[in-house]
């Protein structure tokens, strides 16, 4: 009998589409955070001489499309933090918004032996496909945490870690 | 021909062992910024009425080896966040030592297919087996990037997110 073997057939930690479901709920949860900040905190308040949090959100954006983009199409893009048209919280959620529906038009495109493919990120973070992915969400939750604290020193309730 | 297919011989987003590695990259990571704070203020010092570090560190050290060993026994465990013996640094660090020892005899005993399986951790928690690790990760991400904040607001410079 021959058998192809498949991401579907195969035991798998997680597959793709767990992973993009995975990331897309992490996504969810951010858009929240950013709009608990009210509009002058979230471009002005911080904590411990840290950036405000929609600097981190703009590293967020300038990461995660243009990230998945170049693993797709194996092109070298430019990690562009500034993002200087984004001055107001509606701004900010809707590139959080084209950013996310992005990331869902292109992750299809990666063939599941891509993700133990080696990569160089940015031109600079190398890596295998799925560390540099997993790398995208991580550094999501981490500065999203940091947004937990600036809501919650300026007494504004957080939403719920566990939602997604 | 017959086909025996196997984690190894299949594309696979990521391997258990691969998995491993990655969260024992973020222990490594947590257990620097465990160390990096002074022993008063890691019981102690709080931003924004949140817990003090320890008390984060306790969460994480219920979650961990308790969590991995559910999934291999399949008997249910208790959540105990108290951990009341430990007092000192030394402590949490020798208890943090002591569940990646944990974590590293256990996981070899789940068996690929088990990921996927749904399971109810410490008696109410629904998921399947990959989304409750990765919750146990993704929480200690979390909880360690609020450390980060305490350590900035102290004027501590943390160890650097992406070593791991």
């Amino acid at each position: 009998m021959n058998t192809t073997i498949t991401d579907k057939q195969a035991a798998s930690v997680i597959t793709s589409k767990e992973l993009l479901e995975h990331w897309k709920g992490h996504r969810g949860l951010t858009r929240r955070v950013i709009e608990a900040f009210p509009e002058k905190e979230l471009f002005e308040y911080s904590v411990g001489g840290m950036r405000p949090f929609a600097a981190m959100a703009k590293e967020l954006l300038a990461i995660a499309a243009p990230g998945i983009r170049q693993i797709v199409n194996g092109n070298e893009e430019e990690l562009n933090e500034n993002l200087d048209q984004a001055t107001t919280k509606a701004d900010i959620l809707k590139l959080w918004d084209e950013t996310t529906a992005e990331i869902d038009r292109y992750w299809p495109q990666i063939p599941v032996e891509r993700f133990s493919e080696n990569i160089l990120a940015f031109g600079q973070y190398e890596g295998t496909v799925w560390s540099t992915i997993f790398y995208f969400i991580d550094n999501e939750i981490h500065h999203r945490a940091q947004g937990y604290v600036y809501l919650r020193s300026l007494g504004i309730e957080p939403p719920f870690f566990w939602e997604r």
